[in-house]
């Protein structure tokens, strides 16, 4: 066995789209660019394919460096690479930052063409589907007729489910993780916690901050701490921080006063600079609409009754956000329409998370899978 | 079997402490009002008065209304009453707004006698044992030398079991529901998210609104938004809000669109308009700090062996806020100590507000128990 490697220096592409993109908003995008990246050699049969979906705060660089950033990694190193689950010796790995974005495919920080200035709340609404859509058109682009799989976790998978509805005969396996046929009240409540956040700070300016030279950098940091709860579970939580005190003792103080204070502020006010508050809302809106059922009076067996891939099912016993009942769900519909389906409930402690960790159960089953993975 | 009936109206009463009080923070209050309320009689023996302790968000007002609002009715209004499962034909029940509240007693808005405005942010923080201090004193102003019981719920069950702690010898009963010896990270993490919402509004001025005329409104909804999801089960809100969309459709739009969203913006915008930042900060750092094993390096066994009372610990399978485990965790420590306790374990899927509801079977527990504590 091979020692894992990274992928090493890798460089963003872009290709611009200019056949216009109908939206499910009734909204619409007369030209738009998408940021990709590549990992590993497309096959002369072009059937080695793979396309990874980012969920909420993911983009493009999933694997490998930057030559002049050594230090900005892919989000998902951990699993692609030579010799890692998701092996570039095999496959020919894509990412692509999804449309909305603001890591450089068109998003609202934008230049609107019809008006010379960012779009901002001129943006469209943008769901998992029209996301499927523009990167079946990156596929078109890239001479990709068929994926020998599609991957993704929470969001991500989310895409990697509706691609098999859209595009049933371009999706060779999918990879659904963490995921769910769609969000619950609860879940739909806390977007909501966050989107109030960002459209109430007054630096928000109605989704149109970029002229005023601000950012709703109180807003962006509530939404991702609350966001930061739901993503691990309690007894990570716990055992990551626990109830310990910053100073040893109670201060009686609103500064730090627990660790897990100490983190959150800190991952708020990080994420709060860099990302972009209305790619937040827009992202957040896309995840409480997808609902595959909606359109099948909420029967999601008839739903998922137009997929032809092979699935992989993969859930986290201490995920509360999406827990594995959800993608039982999924299972269970999948298997009423007589799909192949492999399902795993990893017993990881760290929760939602745990689809981004190196998890040894969660990366065994992930490379059993691909390793099974015809490519010819 | 008689019908329950309410107490009727009832009438707050006001009583004035010019002893000084001493807060575990260091800080002092030279003087204060507590503002109570009361139904029944105390009997001869002085030897039947139950105290309600309230939570968060709480006041004095447990029961009846008032003659000059019939709608303002008590919030434990089900449980408190003739005929109810805290008969007020046997029992003399006191209810008190805690010190730092914002419903009469002494806190954030009230006047500080050494400046002439309000204490605002100098208002000392308080904490759970400084109100059980502060009660105490009101049941010395009363005659009340012990106590038939003393219940509540979340944090108001934690002040029920801190005075089994500070004056074991004054709490025949303690009746413990909905509560936790201690918060754990996670409980930390929302009530973080609460209070940095509150803490950089641009309206909080530091927490000296007052003098500005303005109240940080987008923190307060932000705060209680957060709070509710987790005063509430998953189920119960898949239950009451499911998906449904407020239009029958997907309108697209950052305006209400889910039935939670409606929900939830509207509990919000309620009670930003009537509750007071500075008391919605001190509380969470009061739950923060509740921790009586603390100063026995985390061993509640020991925390726990001054307990003197019998004690009816309840809660509710789907609080996921204070899970049944936490509960378990006093139980186990009481049992330790040879204390008589009482397990209520309670089906019910409104989560941790349950405890709040007219559960058939969780009044039926709290009956039975009150039923047989002897006032003679």
């Amino acid at each position: 066995m091979t020692q894992p490697q990274s992928v090493g220096v890798v460089t963003p592409q872009r290709l611009r789209f200019t056949e216009p993109l109908a939206l499910r908003s009734g909204g619409r995008l007369d030209e738009y660019e998408l940021v990709y990246e590549t990992y590993g050699e497309l096959n002369a049969a072009r059937s080695n394919a793979v396309l990874v979906c980012h969920a909420l705060s993911g983009s493009h660089h999933v694997a490998g460096h930057y030559a002049d950033a050594p230090n900005n990694i892919g989000w998902w190193d951990n699993l692609v690479g030579p010799g890692k689950p998701l092996d570039t010796r095999k496959f020919f790995v894509i990412g692509v930052n999804n449309l909305g974005g603001c890591y450089g495919s068109t998003g609202p920080a934008s230049v609107n063409p019809a008006t010379g200035q960012p779009y901002g709340a001129e943006f469209p609404f943008v769901s998992v589907e029209d996301w499927v859509e523009s990167q079946a058109r990156l596929a078109d682009a890239l001479g990709i007729e068929r994926f020998a799989a599609i991957v993704g976790g929470s969001l991500g998978g989310m895409q990697a489910l509706s691609w098999t509805l859209l595009y049933p005969d371009r999706v060779g396996h999918a990879v659904v993780i963490a995921a769910s046929p769609k969000l619950s009240a609860e879940n739909i409540a806390f977007n909501e916690v966050a989107r109030q956040a960002i459209l109430t700070d007054p630096d928000f300016h109605g989704g149109n901050f970029y002229a005023h030279g601000v950012v709703p950098e109180r807003g962006l940091k509530l939404a991702r701490m609350v966001g930061h709860i739901t993503y691990l579970s309690d007894d990570a939580m716990a055992e990551k921080f626990g109830r310990s005190l910053r100073h040893g003792k109670q201060v009686f103080s609103y500064d730090v006063e627990f660790e897990i204070e100490s983190y959150l502020r800190y991952q708020g006010k990080k994420f709060a600079g860099y990302f972009d508050a209305n790619t937040y809302l827009l992202t957040t809106k896309a995840l409480d609409y997808f609902d595959p059922a909606f359109e099948h009076a909420g029967n999601l067996n008839a739903a998922l009754a137009a997929a032809q891939a092979d699935f992989l099912v993969v859930s986290f016993t201490t995920d509360w956000r999406f827990p594995p009942e959800r993608s039982r769900e999924i299972v269970s519909a999948l298997m009423h329409n007589r799909r192949h389906v492999s399902y795993a409930e990893v017993e990881c402690a760290a929760g939602h998370d745990s689809f981004l960790l190196d998890d040894a159960q969660y990366h065994g089953v992930l490379s059993a899978y691909f390793d099974r993975i015809e490519v010819r």
